[in-house]
């Protein structure tokens, strides 16, 4: 039976990426030792991470006056350090269009109990369940401000921004965890990026973030961990970084160059994700949440039956087939397929096939 | 030819750690997904951290009302979250034995520009390059202050605390980086302990935290991740934990299990070190830095030879022979052979050999 592995994060992998990492388990490159036992101030390390850097830079296009950083603490944590680093005392606006914008919010809202700056919430979709982006003026927005904050891909509710925003000529700043390398962003338009890997670059515990050098914090900031000039100036190398989360990411890089680069992850992910949308849309069983056709997600693919008692009997019926975490989070209920670069073709092929079988019992 | 790793971190795992982990690359225990892949929510990750957990609470014999974290950011973070959860306006105590616990001092006094605290060097043996463990006067300690800190085996300088010192009743708090797991400590005599993973845990990317319960904070810390307690209520969960370190951790903890528990690694690792101690002693060619013998590392043994031309020459000859990482730190110069656990005795008799061979050359 093929197993296929809707994870939201820590999500599917390449094969030949889990592969490589099998073989090379023992011994990488001929140095007699594992990754995993790489000093991170070894040759060997100092290649994967630059080698890693560079692929990245190369997919997403990432301009020389962008600074590339691999931490650690996930998006969470970017929560907290890109106020501390950025905001100084000054406005952030935060465009909340799903739960993990309102939790970028919140942390800005407890940190600035502390640190003196003014988070000031610019829209947010919250009372109809995020189910759109929601629009605001670009007039609302003080110019002066930190920068404004948004999330380029909501991971729970399934939307997208795909046409950045008129902040007014304020900086943005993007958690792009679920939708970086699986569609096409300018890296120019960002002053910050930050992504937590385990979605679409590969393994937990490591955080990329892209910063443009003259975004970097003039002043300390309370913490050496938390200080993007400090993690800059060390080449991420401050401290001990997730050596191998490093590796797995370079593995996935090259991956995705194979590929044939982000655009072509784009097409492909496209029409893997239109065939399962084309499918909801022709169906009086099954119903996106996602009001707005243009705001789809390619990533991430709510979908629900008719009710309550269905969506927990097609996922009952649906995992022990190979179909692997498809319930849908509990905030948007149903069932949620996430399509993250990784994922196979072949696999949402037979989910609709699966679909359309549960459909014809049950409707 | 046989490689030795002697790195001081990331460091040598045992190899039936690595071919475990090799074996379930593709295929954890028949999930068809790997470990890599695993959300973190399903039940085979649920499983992974809550075993993790149990074997490192029987392995340290840790008491009920202490909670166990695994954390992202390394000692590095536990530098600012320790004081900025604890410290709450009292004085806190740092006693430096050694460069990470001059890092540990440095950041708190970083912190306590933003956070009102008041951290105090209580002990310092900077001067003379951290060659013994510096004494202080129990009376010296106020008793009403949150903690007083330690590092327990100071990796850079090769020295370590054995017997705990007299707090005057404060309690201690200690950095266990660099020999957790290979020397038995008494959890019920801390408050906080702390540990990087990379040395005797396993894996760079996972931090450990044992906390006593009464110890998480009362108040909500500036940043969510930065807390205690809401990491702690969370199970280490509050955000995407860096699952696959948590898991080669706890291979480590069935490993050393096996092996006979903290005890018999002690047992080993004095054998082990004593072994290159005692042919250090007889030698009038090389010298270790340490000054008193009872306070010398069983993980971390620095020496050197009459000077620093055969010093780097003694590095120019290992290194291709197979002794990795053999380099000391630049702050104490010569060597360094870093023996944790998962280190082979057999390395330790070829090093010596290949000692005596480049003193009889070379004196």
């Amino acid at each position: 039976m093929a197993i296929y592995n809707f994870s939201a994060g820590p999500a599917v992998l390449p094969k030949p990426v889990l592969e490589q990492a099998q073989r090379e388990m023992l011994d990488y490159q001929g140095s007699g030792m594992s990754v995993l036992e790489l000093s991170h101030r070894s040759k060997e390390f100092d290649s994967i991470i630059k080698d890693a850097e560079q692929l990245l830079r190369e997919l997403m296009a990432i301009p020389d006056n962008y600074k590339v950083l691999f931490l650690q603490g996930g998006a969470s944590t970017q929560f907290s350090m890109l106020p501390l680093n950025l905001a100084k005392g000054r406005k952030a606006y935060y465009h909340v269009a799903g739960s993990w914008g309102k939790k970028a919010y919140t942390e800005a809202v407890k940190l600035s109990k502390t640190i003196p700056f003014d988070p000031i919430l610019l829209a947010s979709s919250e009372e109809s369940v995020y189910d759109h982006i929601p629009a605001f003026e670009p007039s609302a927005i003080d110019p002066d401000a930190a920068y404004v904050h948004l999330t380029t891909n909501n991971t729970i509710e399934g939307t997208a921004v795909y046409h950045l925003p008129d902040t007014n000529g304020v900086p943005l700043v993007a958690d792009m965890s679920s939708n970086i390398l699986a569609v096409r962003y300018h890296v120019e338009d960002f002053a910050v990026i930050y992504a937590g890997a385990q979605k679409n670059i590969g393994p937990a515990g490591v955080t990329v973030v892209i910063i443009r050098e003259d975004f970097l914090n003039d002043e300390p900031a309370l913490s050496s961990m938390l200080d993007y000039r400090i993690q800059a100036e060390a080449g991420s190398l401050y401290n001990t970084p997730p050596a191998y989360s490093i590796y797995i990411a370079k593995l996935v890089f090259e991956w995705v160059k194979k590929q044939g680069g982000v655009d072509k992850m784009e097409e492909v992910n496209r029409e893997k994700s239109g065939l399962l949308y084309d499918f909801i849309d022709q169906s009086d069983f099954y119903t996106s949440p996602v009001k707005v056709a243009a705001e789809r997600s390619v990533a991430n693919i709510p979908f629900v039956t008719p009710n309550k008692e269905l969506d927990a009997k097609f996922v009952a019926q649906a995992t022990p087939l190979g179909f692997k975490n498809i319930k849908g989070h509990r905030s948007v209920g149903g069932m949620r397929a996430s399509l993250y670069n990784a994922f196979p073709r072949q696999g949402v092929l037979e989910l609709i096939d699966f679909m359309k079988q549960f459909e014809a019992e049950n409707s």
